[in-house]
This record gives C-alpha cells, sequence and structure tokens, in this order.
C-alpha cells in the first residue's frame, strides 16, 4: 500500500514530475530523458497499470482519493493529495479529471521484435501532432493492427495530450521507433521480414485501396505520413506500392486520422 | 472593390463580429442569432466565398493585406486591417493565421429538400463537440457523402473550429437540421423518402457492416451518435438496422470521426 501525503506547497520537490505539464517544449525534453509519462484521469491511469507500466507517484485532488482507493491499496507509489488550486498551480492548467500519475517508460522495444509476430503494421511517418498519434493508436488497437514504426521525427505516443486520445491504446499496441540512421532505409528489415508495404497516399499512380484489399500477401504494413505534406519522397521509394483511397468531390484529403481508421479497416 | 479601414481602437463597433472569439458560450448564442459565422485564414476564406457565402467584413494583419488583394478587389465588403496584438486583443487570441472574416449565414436548407435529390446521407445526434462535427463533414465530403441530417442537440457546423477542422467541407456538404418536435420521429421522412437508415452502433446485436455494405439499397442514411454514449435509444428504435464496425481487442470503440470515416467509406 501507497502512503497518502498531503502537500500544500507547489515546490515541493516530490511534485517534480507533475511540474509545468502544459509547456510542451520543456515535457516533450523532461518526460524521455527522465523515463517518465503523466498519464491523466481514472481510465487511463488503470490501463498503464494493466500494461504493466510502474507508477512512480499519483497526484490526486481530495475527491479522487476515494474513487482511487483500490489503486492506492495495491501499489507501493506515494499518493499527493493536493487541493484543485494547488494542482493548477503546479502543472499550469486547471486539471479536470483530477487524478494524474506519474509512471515509468519501459525500455523501447526493438523493430525486430515488432516484426516477428506482428501480421499487421502500421508505419508513421513524420507524425507531429500528438492529438493525430494518439488517434491512430485508437484506431490501429480497435481494428486490429499488431503494431506501429515510428519515423524519428514522430510525436512521442507517451506523451500526455496522446496517451488521453489513444485511450490507452498506446499501452496495448506495441510500438518501436527507428532511429535516424535506419530512416528510411530501415524499412529494408521490414520488407526482409516478410511485409509488402503500402505507402498511403492521395497521390498519381496510386492504386485504389480496395483492389489491393483484394490480394493481400499474409504480411502488410501500411505507411501514412505527415498531415499536409503526406510522405516523403525517400519514403514512397523505400514502400512497394503506393495506394489511395478513393475521393469524392473536390477535398484534398482526408484528415490523417481519418485515412489511418479507413486503411486499417480496408487492409484488416 | 471593398475598402480598407485602418482600425485601432479595440473598441471600434465596427469590430463587433469578431469580439471574443474564444467564449464559446457567448459565439455559439450570439452567430446564429445574427445570422453569422466566422472564416479562419485564407483557404477557408475563399472556400466560404467560392460556395456562395455572402461576406460581410474582414480582419486582416498587415502582412495579410497582400495575399488577399484579390479577394478583397473582388468584394464589396470593408476589410479591417488591424495589427496583430489588436486583433487579440478584440479577438481574445493570438490570431496565427492573421486572416479571419465575417461571414453571413444562409437560409437554412429543408431536410425534404435534401433528402430529395441525395442517395448517401448522414444522420448526426447529439454530437456536440466541435472537432468531431468538423472531422465528421471533411470525411463526408471526402469519401462521397451527398449531405447530413443534424439531430437538434448537435453542434453547429459554421462554428469557427467546426468550419476550420472541415476545411471548408462545411460550405459544400448540405446539411439540415430536424428541430426539437421532429426528433427522432423526423427519421421517419427519411425512411419515406426511400433511404434504409443503419444506425452504426457497438452494441449487441448489431450486423457486421461489411456484410451490409454487400446488400445496399440505392438511398442509404448512416446513422452516428455521441462520443461516449452513442446512439439513444430512441434512435436506435427508428433505425430499419443496426450495423458495427468490427473491433479488435479489448478497445471500448473507435472514436466517432473514425467510425464516420469507415462507415462512409464502407457504405459508399
Amino acid at each position: 500500500m501507497g502512503e497518502i501525503v498531503t502537500i500544500e506547497d507547489p515546490a515541493d520537490p516530490r511534485l517534480r514530475d507533475y511540474v509545468d505539464l502544459t509547456d510542451v517544449q520543456l515535457r516533450r525534453r523532461r518526460e524521455p530523458a527522465e523515463g517518465l509519462f503523466i498519464a491523466e484521469g481514472e481510465k487511463v491511469i488503470r490501463r498503464a497499470l494493466a500494461a504493466g507500466y510502474r507508477m512512480r507517484s499519483m497526484l490526486l485532488t481530495p475527491k479522487w482519493i476515494d474513487v482511487m482507493r483500490d489503486v492506492i491499496a495495491d501499489n507501493p507509489a506515494e499518493t499527493y493529495a493536493v487541493s484543485p488550486d494547488l494542482a493548477e498551480r503546479v502543472t499550469g492548467y486547471h486539471v479536470h479529471r483530477g487524478a494524474l500519475a506519474a509512471m515509468a517508460r519501459k525500455p523501447p522495444a526493438s523493430a525486430a521484435d515488432l516484426l516477428a509476430t506482428a501480421r499487421r503494421i502500421v508505419i508513421l511517418e513524420g507524425i507531429v501532432d500528438h492529438t493525430n498519434v494518439g488517434a491512430i493508436y485508437r484506431s490501429a488497437a480497435a481494428l486490429g493492427m499488431d503494431g506501429v514504426l515510428l519515423s524519428p521525427d514522430c510525436a512521442d505516443p507517451l506523451y500526455r495530450r496522446a496517451v488521453k486520445v489513444s485511450m490507452g491504446a498506446v499501452f496495448t499496441v506495441p510500438y518501436a521507433r527507428l532511429d535516424e540512421e535506419r530512416w528510411p532505409d530501415g524499412l529494408a528489415a521490414v520488407r526482409e521480414a516478410g511485409f509488402r508495404v503500402l505507402a498511403l497516399t492521395p497521390g498519381e499512380g496510386a492504386t485504389d485501396i480496395r483492389e489491393v484489399a483484394g490480394r493481400l500477401p499474409e504480411r502488410v504494413a501500411v505507411m501514412l505520413g505527415a498531415e499536409g505534406e503526406g510522405l516523403t519522397a525517400r519514403a514512397l521509394r523505400a514502400a512497394d506500392e503506393r495506394v489511395r483511397i478513393p475521393m469524392a468531390h473536390e477535398v484534398d484529403s482526408l484528415n490523417v486520422g481519418a485515412a489511418a481508421a479507413v486503411a486499417f479497416y480496408a487492409l484488416a
């Protein structure tokens, strides 16, 4: 059972994990460097624990102490009981859901491990928006994708906003990040593992995804690029085939989250 | 050609359409009551004009005057040239895209007109989140839906955030709102117009959408409910059939925007 500690001083060093949560630049640097991430809200905290993440501490406003009683009892981490006002002063925002947990990251998974067992994977290139990353994980989990490979410049799936939007799917969908030297050359390893790499793009010369869906091999990787620019020329060249979702009207494209959901469904 | 008027006083009554844009409660009341909506950013403003909306005025920071020169020349509305600081004081936020237009709403379309010509329609119940409404319109436009019917409690598609997320699709996809007395009884009119009304729900007893897609009549309406609660029991009863997107893992559901995109694609 973890101890419940009432804290009234916003400068208390035990609150360090929760400081300035709205400073995206700061948190993006600090959290990976310190091996931590923030889970927000009861459901997400419970899902992080269920997925085997270790809790460093919880920060709860009074009415959440009761709701989280079982979590406190089952876990050695300390719980910091704070007023809503103090929570806001420390984090920088009004914590609507009154429950935050600082969780420890796990060692990064390797692409090789992921490729060894998966049959359907997602490859993301340059998706820098945390909301889009979270939404893609949520759809990937719901629509049967087995894992995600991230280009070096993709946003962190364990950033608070991504975690929240994913509804905790970032905890259950395995993923690995390819490093700078291995992007996009690392895609050769994906092909060597027996995957057909499909690049999703609205561009010329792409095959209708409905046609592709009729002749899928056992192992398929679907690659999605950044909102706006789409996949880079290098990533497109590294793919086996370009596929497109048929579009109506004079619309630029689907939002990358919507395109991902459609592609996962079509290729399931 | 519209006149360019430099304004330096944030209390200038000509700026009234742009006051307190971040006050969602206020704007949600004022904009429909005053027959106005706000288009934000060059692309969205141009799309609103192309869709035949009348411009009441534009609010531009200096560097946008040149970009919008042709719009100013072709349009009788006044342009208010303001500093970025004044724009922020008036609207309540830092206007990144430096170009806002106050546009006049059109008279609401009737459901009967929409039903007379459409073959694929979307029915939304209780979608109160502007981002979700905008995302659904964007996907509807891209994936060939001909129109949208809104329940009385759905968020306003012409609210600034919805317009922006939709990338202007709210201007091109026809829609009508059913009033309180006609919800969900008004769905009988949808059926009478020859549509099969499909309720999208993860609930028990729903048919796999892939099975339904194989036996679609000419006219199909797909009905989506609120994030979280989903469709109400009344709406479900008013449908011809319940359909579900097959889900993997132990995921609650897809985000409503992702579910909409998949359903539009599957039923196209």
